[in-house]
C-alpha cells in the first residue's frame, strides 16, 4: 500500500511502524488509498490448565498462510509474549511451532525491541514520583503498583523505604499493568498522555490524587516513543504478522493493541486477531471491551481452537467448547470450530466430525498444524472464505457504559459463562470493595459505571467449578479495583486463584 | 572497512553491530583487513557538583568532527545515559549540544533500543531465582540487589515477601549494577555466561552460593542477545559515534564497553573514549581497571576538559585540574588541557593561556564548543595530531592483581588523589567489612586480592575534603563489597555520601 513505507523502519530483523502517524495521515488525507479489512477473531476452548495452550498462535499462523496461498491478502495481529515468563521458563515459547512458525520467534519471545520494558519503566517512573509525593505529604497511600518484567512470588507484597516510611506496595508483571492497558487502548500519544494524567496515583486522607496533578507528561510519552510502534514480522511462508501489546487475558485485556489492528485493517483484506486464553477470556474482552467500549472492529468471523483431548477427554468439562461456539454464533459471528490434532490423533478425524455434526457446529476445520502448517488448512477453507466474503460490515452491538457495575458483571456471567444472576454469589468484602471503588471514582470525578468491566479470573475455569452440573454452577464476585487511566474496572470473579504476579514455576 | 557490514543492522535511526561476531571473525581471519586505532581518553576536572558537567560529551563530539574535517578517520565511543535519570529530570540530556550534537540525541537519552532495560531484567531474573532459592532453603540471605531503570529514594531499602519471609533487599539503578559491569568487561557471550555463573547470589549459613549452582545460563544470555551489540550513530557532521554500556563513574566503572572500543579500534585510526565524571573517576578506572586488568588499550593521548569557572573560581579547589593533567603526563600520556568556554567567556582566553603556561601545561585548546562545534577546535589541533601520530603503540603498564587490597587502595589514593598512605584513615567497621569480604571470597574459591578495585565515592570530591591544604587531606576507607562475577571489589572511599540509587531531585 502506498504511504505505509514512509512510516516503516527496519529494526534489526523486524520492522516497526509509526501507527499513530499512519492513522493520522489517513485521517488528514481522505483520498489516500486504504483497505477495509475484516477482522477474524481467533480464540479457543477454555484450557485445562493455564500453562497448556490449545494452539491459537500456531492456528493463526497456519490460517494466514493458507489464506495467502489462496490469494487472499491476510495478516495476523499477535500479542507480544512476556520475556520474563519466557526467561523464567514457566511457559516456553509462545510463537507457533513446526511448519506454522514465525521467521524469528526468538525475537518475539525474548523482548522484541524493548517495548514492554519501556512500558514497565514508564509505570515505575510514575510510582517513583508517587513515592516522592509520599515524602512530600502530597499522598499517603500509593495505589499504582510497581512493575517487573520478570516474575517472582516474593514481589507480590513488598515494603519500600524500609526502616523509614515503610510504605506497602506490590509489584505486578508488565502484561498486567495499567500502563500496558493504556497503550493497548490509545489511538494517539495525546490520548496516552491524557490517560496517564487520569491514573489515580494514591490517596490523601482517603481522597484520590491523579498523576495529572503532579507529573509532567513528557517524562512518560518520551519513554514510550518506540513502544507505541507495532512491530512487523512474518511467517516462514512470508505472511505478514504484526506484534504489539501484551496484556494477559486472565488478569487484563488479553488482546493486542487497538491501533495495530486498526492499522492492519487499512493495509490488508483479512486481519486475524488472536485473543488470549479461552473464549471466556480474551475473546469476551475483544467483544465486550474493545468493540463495545473502545471502537474496535466487531469480528466478521471467529475460529475457536481446541485440541481433541481438551474437548472430549473430561466429560464434565466438555460443555465448554460447544458453549463458546454457540455463544459466538448467537452474536451472528460465523464461528468455525478448529481442531488442532496432536501426533497420533489423525485417526480421530471421523469421530470428531461426527461429534461436530451432533453439536450442530459448522463443519470443523481439522489438522495437525505443527506438522502440516497452512497446507493442512487451505483445502478446508471454502466455507470460511465464503462467510468472510459475505459478512456484513456493520453489525449491531451496543456500549454497556453507564449500566450499574454489578448488573454488568451479571450480564457477563450469563452471556460469557452461562451462569444466571440468581447464581451469582457475593463474597464477604465484595460490597465494601465495591463501595470503596464507587467512592474513589466519585471523588475523582469519574462514574464507576462508566468504566468497562475487566473480568479477572483463572484462565482454566469459567465459573466457580465448571465440573458441576449446569444448574449448580455459580460465579462468586470477590473484589473491585479501579484503573481510571485505562478507563476500566477490574472485578475478581470465581473462587479460583489468579494473580498479576506469577511465581517462577 | 570490508566485513563490518555483515555484522551491522539498521535499528530505526541507529545501527547495531554484532561486535562479538565481528571480533570473532577478525580472530578467525588473521588476513582480514583491520585498522589499529589509537585510543584518546577524554576526561575532565573533578566537577564542583555531580549534576554540573564540564562538557566532556560536547568536547568528544567537537573533537571527532574537527579530526574528520582534517582528514583523520576518528570515531567516538560514548556511554549510554540512564533513561530513568533523563525521565526523572535530574540531569537533563547527556548527549552534547548546540553545534556539537548527535543527530538523534533523544534516542540516546531515552533508552536507545532497550539495552539497559534488558540488563536490568537479566539481573532481576537472577534475583527472582535467588528469592525462589530462599523459599527452597538453598540460601538464606540475598546479596545481589534488584535493579530499577528509574530512580527512587524509597527503593534503597525494601522488604520483599512482606508478611511471610520478609527478606531484606535493596534496589540499585541499572548503571550501577554488576550485570552492567559484566557486559562492560566481557568480550564474548560465553564470557558473560561464565561471569554470571560466578556472581555470588547469597549465602547459606554464611557460606556463599554462586548463581552457577542453580541458574540455567541460557535464561540470561538470551535476554542479552541485543543488549551486547553496540549502537552506531553519528554527529550532525557525520562523524561516527558508538554508544554502548552505561556504568556510572562514581559507583561503578564509568567507561563504555571494552568490546565497543576494541571494535572501534579495528575500524578507525583514532578512537575517542569518554570516561565519566573527573579524571579521578572514569579516567582512573579506564587506566587502572580496564587497561591494567581487562586488556583494554592504554591511551595514546588524553584530553582533560574543564570550564573556566570550574578551574579557577574556587581557589581552594584549583589544585585539582593541574593535578589531573600532571598525573596523566606522568604516565607518558600526552595530555591536552581543553577549556570549554561558556557564553561571555571569550575575553578570558588570554588569561587562561597565561595560567596554562604557569602550570607548564601543553598549550591548551580553547573554545565555545556549544556555539562553534568542531570548527573551534580544528585549527588548534596540530600539537594534538602530532602527539597522536608519534605516540608509541606499546606503553608500559602492569596489572596490580594479587596485591593486597588495602595496599592497592592506598596506591590509588596516592596516584589518583594525591593522598599518601599515612593519611589514609580507616572508618569503624572497615576492617570488619574487609574481613567479611575476604572470607566470602575465600569460601567462593576466589582471592580478594585478585579482584580489580572499583573506587566508590562522590564525583565532586577526590579526598575527604578537597578544600583542605594538601598536607591535611585524607581519604577514609569505609566498606568493601565484592562483585565476584564482574571480577571487581568495590571500596567506598571518603566521608562523602554516594549511592547506587539516586533520588528524584
Amino acid at each position: 500500500m502506498t504511504g505505509i513505507e514512509e512510516f516503516t523502519s527496519q529494526y534489526g530483523l523486524v520492522r516497526k511502524i509509526d501507527a499513530f502517524g499512519y492513522l493520522d495521515y489517513l485521517k488528514s488525507n481522505p483520498d489516500a488509498p486504504r483497505k477495509h479489512g475484516k477482522v477474524v477473531l481467533v480464540t479457543a476452548d477454555t484450557p485445562l490448565k493455564a500453562s497448556r495452550g490449545e494452539g491459537k498462535t500456531t492456528t493463526t499462523i497456519a490460517l494466514i498462510d493458507a489464506l495467502n496461498a489462496r490469494g487472499i491478502d491476510a495478516a495476523a495481529v499477535l500479542r507480544q509474549p512476556s520475556m520474563g515468563i519466557t526467561a523464567a521458563g514457566s511457559k516456553g515459547g509462545a510463537s507457533g511451532g513446526g511448519k506454522a512458525s514465525l521467521t524469528h520467534p526468538e525475537l518475539i519471545d525474548w523482548g522484541l525491541t524493548g517495548e514492554m520494558a519501556a512500558i514497565a519503566a514508564a509505570q515505575n517512573l510514575l510510582v517513583s514520583f508517587a513515592e516522592k509525593a509520599v515524602d512530600e505529604g502530597r499522598i499517603d497511600t500509593i495505589l499504582v503498583p510497581r512493575v517487573s518484567e520478570v516474575p517472582s512470588r516474593s514481589l507480590r507484597q513488598i515494603t519500600v523505604d524500609s526502616g523509614k516510611n515503610n510504605v506497602a506496595e506490590r509489584v505486578v508483571l508488565t502484561p498486567t499493568c495499567e500502563m500496558m492497558q493504556i497503550v493497548v487502548v490509545s489511538r494517539s500519544m495525546e490520548e496516552i498522555g491524557e490517560r496517564v494524567a487520569a491514573m489515580i496515583a494514591g490517596t490523601k486522607d482517603g481522597k484520590p490524587v491523579a498523576f495529572g496533578e503532579f507529573i509532567d507528561l513528557w517524562r512518560i510519552t518520551n519513554m514510550l516513543a518506540d513502544a507505541v510502534k507495532p512491530a512487523l514480522t512474518e511467517t516462514l511462508n512470508g505472511s505478514p504478522v504484526y506484534v504489539h501489546g501484551g496484556p494477559f487475558a486472565n488478569v487484563s485485556l488479553g488482546i493486542p493493541t487497538l491501533v495495530s489492528v486498526q492499522m492492519a485493517c487499512a493495509l490488508h483484506d483479512v486481519v486475524i486477531v488472536e485473543a488470549g486464553y479461552g473464549a471466556d477470556a480474551g475473546a469476551q474482552k475483544w467483544l465486550d471491551i474493545a468493540c463495545r467500549e473502545y471502537g474496535a472492529q466487531w469480528p466478521s468471523a471467529a475460529v475457536v481452537v481446541t485440541r481433541a483431548s481438551t474437548w472430549r477427554d473430561d466429560p464434565a468439562l466438555s460443555w465448554r467448547y460447544p458453549f463458546h461456539v454457540q455463544r459466538l454464533e448467537n452474536y451472528d459471528i460465523p464461528t468455525f470450530p478448529l481442531i488442532n490434532l496432536w501426533e497420533g490423533e489423525d485417526d480421530q478425524i471421523e469421530g470428531l466430525k461426527a461429534v461436530a455434526v451432533e453439536q450442530r457446529f459448522r463443519e470443523p476445520i481439522l489438522g495437525n498444524l505443527f506438522r502440516d502448517g497452512g497446507e493442512a488448512l487451505a483445502p478446508q477453507l471454502d466455507g470460511f472464505i465464503e462467510a468472510l466474503t459475505n459478512a456484513p460490515m456493520a453489525p449491531q452491538f451496543h456500549s454497556r457504559k453507564g449500566m450499574d457495575l454489578v448488573e454488568n458483571v451479571k450480564w457477563i456471567a450469563k452471556s460469557a459463562y452461562g451462569v444466571p444472576e440468581d447464581r451469582i454469589l457475593l463474597k464477604d468484602g465484595f460490597i465494601d470493595s465495591l463501595t470503596a471503588a464507587r467512592e474513589l471514582c466519585r471523588e475523582a470525578g469519574v462514574s464507576l459505571d462508566d468504566l468497562a468491566v475487566v473480568a479477572v479470573k483463572s484462565p482454566a475455569t469459567m465459573t466457580d467449578d465448571d465440573t458441576k452440573p449446569e444448574e449448580e454452577r455459580t460465579v462468586t464476585l470477590k473484589k473491585v479495583e479501579v484503573h481510571a487511566g485505562a478507563g476500566v474496572v477490574h472485578v475478581n470473579l470465581t473462587t479460583s486463584l489468579t494473580t498479576p504476579m506469577p511465581k517462577i514455576v
